[in-house]
C-alpha cells in the first residue's frame, strides 16, 4: 500500500522518539514510510525527498529532529506539504533548543510544531490522520474511534490511587 | 460563501497579531471566519464553537492566545478538526508563555503550533492552504503561486544594500 | 463526611505529585476527594465537575498537572470557587511549561499557584487549610497546630551535622 | 469599615501594579487597606504587619514585589491566613526572578502566586473575593456578578474588527 | 574558640552543599559555627540570629538556601555585616529560581553571591578569608597558600590524559 | 578583486546587523561579496552559493540570520570552508532562538558561532581577518593593528567620567 | 586620600551602571578611584592593575561588565582581595549572560555577585562598606547611618498613593 | 612533528569532553597538543600560552571550559590566532553558563563558538580542519573525505529500525 504519511528523522538515535510516531501511525492504520535524512550529513537527499514526496502520493510529512533541528523547515523549504515538526529532546538543553529550532520558522515557510519528545511524536501521528481526514474519511473515523477510547479510558478510571 | 477556516483568539488585543492570518487568508483566497472566544471567559462558547465546527463547514480551526494560552489546547480537546495554535507575544515573557502553553500538549490531543506573533499568525494561513491543499486543488496551486512569487521577490533583489 | 476539598489531576501519573496534597489534607483533618479528570482527554467531564462542585459542598478545589497544563485554569473558569493549582514537573522541561501554563492566567480568571512538584502538592494542603479556616475555627487551630510543630521540629534540630 | 483585605507591596514604585488590585477590590466592594512594607528595609515592620493582621480583622493579605521578591514568603512565613503572592514585572529581568522567587516556597509555607504584573494584580483581588466568599456570601455573589458581566462583555462583541 | 564565621542553612538537606564550605574553613584555619535556621519556618530565629551575630563576635555570615531562597536576603535585611549567599542546587529548576531569589536584591541591602551548589559553597569559605583577611592577617595567609597550592596543583599536572 | 569572503544573510532586514560585518572587512582591506539567500524561500539558491563558493575564490563564508536561524548551518551541510554565524536578534526571543539554532549543530558540521547581534557581527570579520591571515599574511598583519589600535583607545581614555 | 576601593569597568559604557557604585561610596565617604580595564581589550593592564591593587592600598576591587563579563572572575584570580562583581545589562540577554558569566565561577577563585544593574551598583558599594567596616569602624556606622535613614524613609512614607 | 591544534582546557574533568577532539584531529592526521591551563587558577600560564602559541608553530587554538568559562575568551585576548570555545556542560545549568561566557564577546575580540559537549568537541576539530585547509591542502581533503565517509553512512543505512 501506498504510503500517505513520510516519516524521517535527522540520526537513527531519533528513532527511539519517532517509533512512537510509527506505532500510532499503525494503530490508526495509516500507511507510512520511516527514513533516516540528515539536514546536515545529507542535504541534497533531504533536498531530493522533499522535492519528490508529493509526487510520490505522500500527503504528510513528518520529521524529527533534535539539537540545531534543521531538518522540519528545510523539508517545508522544499515542498508544498503540511510539514510537521517533532523537537527530540536534546542531551544538553532539554530539547528547547530543539522546539525553538523548529517552531520560530520565518513567516513564509510553516512547520507544524509539535510538543518535544514522545508526546510530540504521539500527536503528529494524530494529527496526520486530523489533515488527511478531510480527503479519507476513513482516517477521520479511525481518529474519531482513536479519541472516543481515549475518552472512555480515563471516564473507566476515575481512582489515581488504583493501578 | 461558506468559511473553510475558523480563526478565533481569545481577546479583542490578539487581533493585532490574528489580522495578519486573515490578510494571508484572503490574499489566498480562502473563505474565512473571525471570531473572539475566550476560553477562560466564555468556556460554554468555546466548547460550543469547537463541537459545531465541522458540522458548519469548518475544516481548519486556527486559535491565537497570549499567556496561559489554553484556547488552541481545550478547542483541540472538542473537535476532531486540525487545529493550529498562534502563540501571541505576552508583554512580560516574550511570548514564552504563550508557546509552551500551546505547544507542549500531553499525547493524544494536538495543537499544530506555530512561531511567537506575526511570523506564526502568516505561518498558520499557509499551513490551512496546505492542509485544505489535499481535497481543494485550487488551494494547493494558490499557495504554490504564493510560494513563487516570493521566492521570486528574494531572486530579484539579492543586494541587502538597495532599498 | 462530604468533602470539602476536591482534588483533581490531568493523568494517573500525576498522583505520585498529588498523593502529598492528599497525606497532608489526611494530616490536617480535612475531608477531600480525589480524581483524574483530564482537560484534554475528557472536557466535558471537566465542565461538569467544575460546575456541579460547589452544590455538591466542595469549598476548595485543587488542580495538578503538567506539561499544557490546562486544568487548574479551565476548572477556575467554570467555577467560582477558589481553585489552587500545582505544576507537575513535566520531564521535558522541569515544570517550567507547567509552571507559566498555570499561573500566567489572563486578568478576569485567577489560579492560585503553587510551587512546581512536592512542595506545591503539600503547599496546596496547607493553603486550603488556611482558605476554609475562615469559616471552620478547626482547620485553622490544625493549620496553627502544623505550622508549630513544624518549627519546633527545626528548633529541636538545630545542628545539620547530627542524622 | 474594618479592612478584610491588607495590600502591601515592596516599594512605592510597585504601586503601578498594585493599583490595580485596589481597583477590583473597590469594584467588588471589599474594605482593603494599602501600605508600603519592605521586607528587605523594613524587616521588623513586616513581621509586626503579618503577626497582627489576624488580630485586626485582616483575612486576607496581598503581597506585591519585584526582583528577589521575598515579602509575600516571609509574610507568609509570620501568619495563617492565605497571602497571596503578585510577582512585579523587574526592569532586568521581566519579571522572571520575581515569580521564582515568590513560587517556589519550600513545603510548609505556601504562598498563593499569581500572574506577573497587572493581571495578577487585578486576580489577586478576585481571588481574594472567591476565598472570602465562603465566610462573607455577598463577596460571592460580587464575584459571579463581576464574572457574568466579563462574559456578557466578550458575548456582546465577537467580532475583534470593531472597536 | 570563639566562631568568626557563622554558616547557616535553610534545611538539613542543604548540608550536602554546605558541609563544602566547613570543610574549606576548617582547612584555612577559620572558627565557625554551623546552624540550621529557616527563613520560612524559623523566621523568628532568623532575626535573633541576624541581629546577634555580630555581638557575638561573628564577622561574616554565609547563608545557603535553595528555591524561593529568603534566607540569605532577610539575614542581610537584620545585620550590617557582610551576607555571602549560596544558591543550593533545587530539584526542579537547576538552582536557576536559588540563584536569581538571592542575587536579585533590590538596591539598598546586598547579598554577595556565590556560585550554585559546591563550587559555591567552597568559594564562599575562600571569600570569607579574604574579608576577614584585612583585620586578621594570618587568614590572608592563609589564603595565599591556598591559593598557590592550588595553582601548583594545576601547573605540576598539566597533562589531562594522566590520572 | 575577488571576494575572500562571502556575506550572505536570510533577508533584507538582517542588513543592520550584518552592515558591521561589511564595514569591518572594509576596515581591514579585505575584499568581499554581500548577499541576501535565504534559506527557506530560496533554498536552491542556498546550496548553489554553498557549492559553489570555493571554487569562485570564497575562502570563508559568513551568514547572518534570525529566530529558527537555519541559513548558517545549512550552508556548512554543502561546503567544506569555515562557516561563521551571526545570530541576529528576533524580535520575540531576544535571539536566544536565533543562537542554539545557529550554535547547536550536531557532531560532524561544524558552524563557528558570534555573539548575538552587532558584536558578532563586528567579530565575524575579525574572525576572518584571523582565518585568512594564515595564508595571507597581510590580513594578519591588518588584524594585528586594529587590535592595537583598539587597546590603544583604552589605554588612552581610562577615565569613564571624560566623553 | 588614598583610595580603599578600586572601581572597574570592562568599557565606558559600563558607566551609566557603576556611576552609581561611585555616588554610593560618596554618600558613604569610602574614598575610591574609577578606571576603564577591558578584560579583552587590555588584558595586560587588568593582570597589572589586580597585581599591584593590594600593594597600592586598594582593599576591595569592584568589577562592573557586561555580557562575556570576564573581568570580575579574572581580576580576582589575580589577588587575594575581595572582588565584587556587578553584572551590567545587556542589550540582547537582558544581562543574564553577564550574570551567569560573573556568578559562576569554579571552586577556587571567588566573585561575590550582585544584582544586574543599578541595584547591583548600588549594593556593591554598600558591601563594601560592610567589608571595609571590621577594619575600620567609621565605615561600619557609615553603614549603619545609611540604614537607618533608610529604614525610616520607608516608616514615614506607609502610603504608596501619596508622592 | 609540531603541534598545529593547541588543545587547552580549565580543568581535567574536562578531558572527557575535549578528548572527543583529540580523537577526531587524529583521525584527521592533524598534529596537537593538549593541556590544562586554568584561566583562574593559572592566569600567568594562559597568558603565556597565548602569547607565545603562534610563535611556537601554533595555527589554530581549541579552547574547552565550563561554568563562568573564562578560558576562550581570555585565550582570545592574547593572541591572533583564530580560537575556538568548546562549552563544556556543566553540572547545575547544562552548559547555558558556558555558552555564553564563551559566545557573548563584546566587540573586537571573536571566539568561535561550538555547541555544548560531545558534539562540539568533534566540531572544533573539524572547525580547525576547514580553517587550515586553506594553507595545509592535505587538511582540506582529509575533511573532504570524513564529509564523503559521513554521508555515505547515512546513505548506506536508511532504515533506522535496523542496527
Amino acid at each position: 500500500m501506498t504510503a500517505l504519511v513520510g516519516v524521517i528523522m535527522g540520526s537513527k538515535s531519533d528513532w527511539s522518539t519517532l517509533s512512537h510516531t510509527a506505532d500510532m501511525l499503525e494503530q490508526l492504520g495509516i500507511p507510512f514510510e520511516v527514513k533516516v535524512v540528515s539536514a546536515h550529513r545529507t542535504p541534497d537527499l533531504l533536498f531530493q525527498y522533499a522535492e519528490e514526496a508529493e509526487s510520490r502520493g505522500i500527503e504528510v510529512i513528518i520529521a524529527g529532529a533534535g539539537g540545531a533541528a534543521h531538518l522540519p523547515g528545510m523539508c517545508a523549504a522544499k515542498t508544498h506539504l503540511p510539514v510537521l515538526g517533532v523537537p527530540v529532546q536534546s542531551s544538553m538543553l532539554s530539547g528547547v533548543d530543539s522546539l525553538l529550532s523548529i517552531v520560530q520558522m520565518p513567516a513564509g515557510v510553516p512547520v507544524a510544531t509539535l510538543a518535544i519528545g514522545k508526546a510530540g511524536a504521539i500527536n503528529a501521528a494524530l494529527l496526520s490522520a486530523s489533515i488527511l481526514g478531510a480527503k479519507h474519511p476513513h482516517y477521520h473515523q479511525a481518529l474519531k474511534d482513536f479519541r472516543t477510547r481515549q475518552t472512555d479510558t480515563v471516564l473507566d478510571h476515575p481512582d489515581p490511587r488504583q493501578a
